[in-house]
Order: C-alpha cells, then sequence, then structure tokens
C-alpha cells in the first residue's frame, strides 16, 4: 500500500512506489476515479506509472468502475489505451456503476487474449460464471439507449457540489480534497476524536444518525480520515449535514 | 481427503476418518448425494459422523445440492437434523440442482446464527450478494409450485437406468457402482489406458466425440474413473453410448 499526496488531491507518490518496488513485485493495482478519495489520475501520472511498469516488467490491474463519472473539465484516462502497455494491463470494469444495476453483479475486464485462461481459473472457483440473466441484461444496458450515464454524471456533480458546500461550513471539523470523480469523497476529520476513525463512525452512526465509512477501513493510511458517499438523493445530504452540524457546532 | 470404499458403493470409511483426525483438525467436509459418485449416504452412516464429529469437538460442513434426487427407496438424510448437532453443521445448498436454475447463481446455506456473521465475512469479499433478481426468482421457485422437483427426479432415475444398462454391454471397459443419488456416477475404466484419466478422456472427447469429466479432477484417488451425467435427455446418452461401442468394442 503506497500513501498518495493527499494535500495535492491524493495524487500518486512516484518516489514512494519506485522504493516500494522488489525484485518480486510482479504488479501495481491501481484504482482511478479512486475509491474512496474521488481522485481522477491524470494522463500525464497514467504515462508515467507505465513507463515505471514497462521498465520494471510489471503488470497493471485498474480498478475503473468510476469511468464515466468525472466532474468539471477532468476525464478519465485508462492507462489500457497507452499501445506499448498492450499485454500489461488488467482493467477491470462494472456495470454496477455505469448503469446502476449494483444488484446483477455483473462486471467485465480487459486483458491481453493469453491472460483470460488463467483469469478463468481464478474465477471459476468462486463464481463458475456471472448470472446468465445478468449477462442478457447488461447486454440490454449496453445497446440501448445511453443517456442514463450523462444523467447520472449530472446528478453526481451537484450532490458532489451541495457536498463540499456542506462540509465547508463544518471547517472546523472536516477539511477535504475536492473530488473530481466517482461518488465519493476522503474528508480528513479535524477533531482530536477523529484520529480512531472507527470509533469517529460508530459515534456519529450511533449519537448522530448519520452512517459514514471510517477510513481505516482502506487501510492504516486512511486514519484519521472518514468516507462519504454522494450517490444519494441531494435532501438526504442535507438530512445528514443538518444532523452534523447539531452534533458538532 | 479421505478415500471411500469403492466396492461397496464409495460408502464411509470411518477407520481412515479416525486415523486422519488430528489436534488440528477443525471440520469435515462431506457431500451427500455425492458428486462425483452418486452415493446417497445412509442415515446410520451420518450418526456415526455425527457422534465422531461430536467427539472431537469438529464442525461438519456438508454439500447437500442433490437432497431432492434419490432413486428407488434410498432418501436424503442430512446431519444437521440430529438434534446434537446443533451448532456444528454448515450444510450448503443451491437452486441450481433442485429447480434447474443454474445461470442464477444463488444458493443458501444453515449454520448456527453465531456463525453466519462469520460466514458472511468470507463471503463479501467474492460476492458482495447474490444477484437481487436471482432472489426474487429463488423467492417464485420456493414459493410456486413444486412439480418439477419429482418431475426432475424421475427423468433422472430413467436416464440412470439407461446408462447403467448401456454400461452393462460394456462391462469389458468400465465396472460401475450403481448411483443412488445425484445424476452422476464415477465408473471405473478398467482398460489399461484408464490409468491415466486424463489422457482418457481426452481421447475419448477428440476421438470419440463424447465428453466426459477426468476422475483425477476429484483428486489422485479418483485415478483410473472418469465421471459421467446424466443431466441430458435419454437420446443423448444413447447416442455418447453408441459412439463409445463403436470405440471399444
Amino acid at each position: 500500500m503506497i500513501p498518495t499526496i493527499e494535500e495535492q488531491g491524493f495524487t500518486l507518490d512516484f518516489d514512494a512506489i519506485n522504493k516500494a518496488i522488489t525484485p518480486k513485485t510482479r504488479a501495481i493495482i491501481c484504482c482511478t476515479p479512486n475509491n474512496p478519495t474521488g481522485t481522477v489520475l491524470s494522463e500525464a501520472a497514467l504515462i508515467e506509472l507505465a513507463d515505471l511498469a514497462q521498465r520494471h516488467n510489471l503488470t497493471v490491474i485498474t480498478d475503473e468502475a468510476y469511468e464515466y463519472f468525472t466532474f468539471d473539465d477532468h476525464r478519465h484516462f485508462s492507462i489500457a489505451s497507452i499501445p506499448e502497455m498492450k499485454g500489461r494491463v488488467i482493467a477491470c470494469y462494472t456495470f454496477t456503476k455505469t448503469y446502476a444495476m449494483t444488484g446483477w453483479r455483473i462486471g467485465y475486464l480487459y486483458a491481453d487474449e493469453a491472460m483470460i485462461p488463467q483469469i478463468t481459473k481464478a474465477h471459476i472457483p468462486f463464481a463458475i460464471c456471472a448470472p446468465v440473466v445478468s449477462q442478457y441484461a447488461a447486454l440490454a444496458a449496453l445497446t440501448g439507449p445511453q443517456d442514463c450515464i450523462a444523467a447520472f454524471r449530472e446528478h453526481y456533480q451537484a450532490a458532489r457540489n451541495l457536498m463540499c458546500d456542506r462540509l465547508d461550513k463544518l471547517d472546523s471539523v472536516f477539511a477535504y480534497q475536492r473530488p473530481h470523480g466517482s461518488y465519493l469523497m476522503f474528508p480528513r476529520i479535524l477533531l482530536p476524536d477523529g484520529e480512531d476513525s472507527m470509533a469517529f463512525c460508530r459515534d456519529l452512526l450511533l449519537g448522530g444518525k448519520v452512517s459514514t465509512t471510517p477510513g481505516v477501513a482502506f487501510g492504516s493510511g486512511g486514519e484519521s480520515h472518514l468516507r462519504l458517499s454522494f450517490c444519494v438523493p441531494l435532501e438526504e445530504i442535507n438530512k445528514a449535514f443538518d444532523r452534523m452540524e447539531e452534533r458538532y457546532r
């Protein structure tokens, strides 16, 4: 787990990544747009990561679940689109986010054809196959009208803006990096209680009736943070922040 | 992996099971009606297994996928129905066989309430949850008419009888134990070529156009066997055996 540079919007720390590579390193796993931070890695950063992967003969495994949900002028870039990375990328996608098809439990991945039989070997013991009915549902999603994606993105952007506005009023409690993608953000808890994010989130849930995810769930580097999701109606965001204002002001 | 006693219909070898238990043993995994042998463990055998589990403080994990498909006067008995086994059994079931709902990827299990949170912890990273649409389909299967189960069982029993009749005519090639449940059987290959079940099955597939599963896929004790499935139309069984007769006679 390589910590990112929070003050620069949770961007990649290439010095730290380089130092972490050993002769036993085989792959780099990377998520953009990021869960839990909402960071959208830039094309330049991903080109640098690709160079590094080629230099060290590494595979890059990406989680690009939120590819269509980026805000303002930020755009998702897939490291798999770099021609020199052919054969080096396993890029993972899902219908869960793009088409709001959570319950169908279906996704897909891109990899070099030679890798697929090995990936299937690992897949079969856990899942045998994606549900057949879900495969047809996915086909309908892909071949049907695509307007829903833009509508979801617009909603998430409005929800992101609202959540940031509401966080601004709680600036003695939380400090945040503005998310450029996904429907998630990862504010730092400024209160002393926040050092134990699990206890903080439990208190907020039981005492304040607001459900969040403790940062420590994403590794020890996530301590003193909580993850907020804006994949909810705007009125729910307002309700949650009304409750937090009452609790913390 | 404890070999069963083939000549008594692949029944449990309690001497071998007892010898295999060490202070590190935590659970016994057992499948009845059995895949790949078609054995239906008797109530007496399962009571003996339950006694042994209690004596050694072990959990019994069962795969009872084929519970409704038993033939003649054989009936499935679940070790979970023994009152003394309360808290000691994780019994696994599926809609795949009972309702022919393979593609929906949904099953369920019985365990003591205290075990469920731990089982869920292991389940979530692989599956999050069973597909929601499949949960509704399963509900419809459970609350709808149940005639299909008896119809499936009758078909499988007829298919079992046909497959045994056809195997009788190939008695220089295969020796078999008559299956009492599931839709599977596990004949021993009598030809010298059969010692390498993987090579034998590959030859039969490519040369004879009959698809079977090599016994070695079920562990080294399965070598010199192949698994036959009678979960197919009767004419397909006849076609496969016509081809095998042509090949081996």
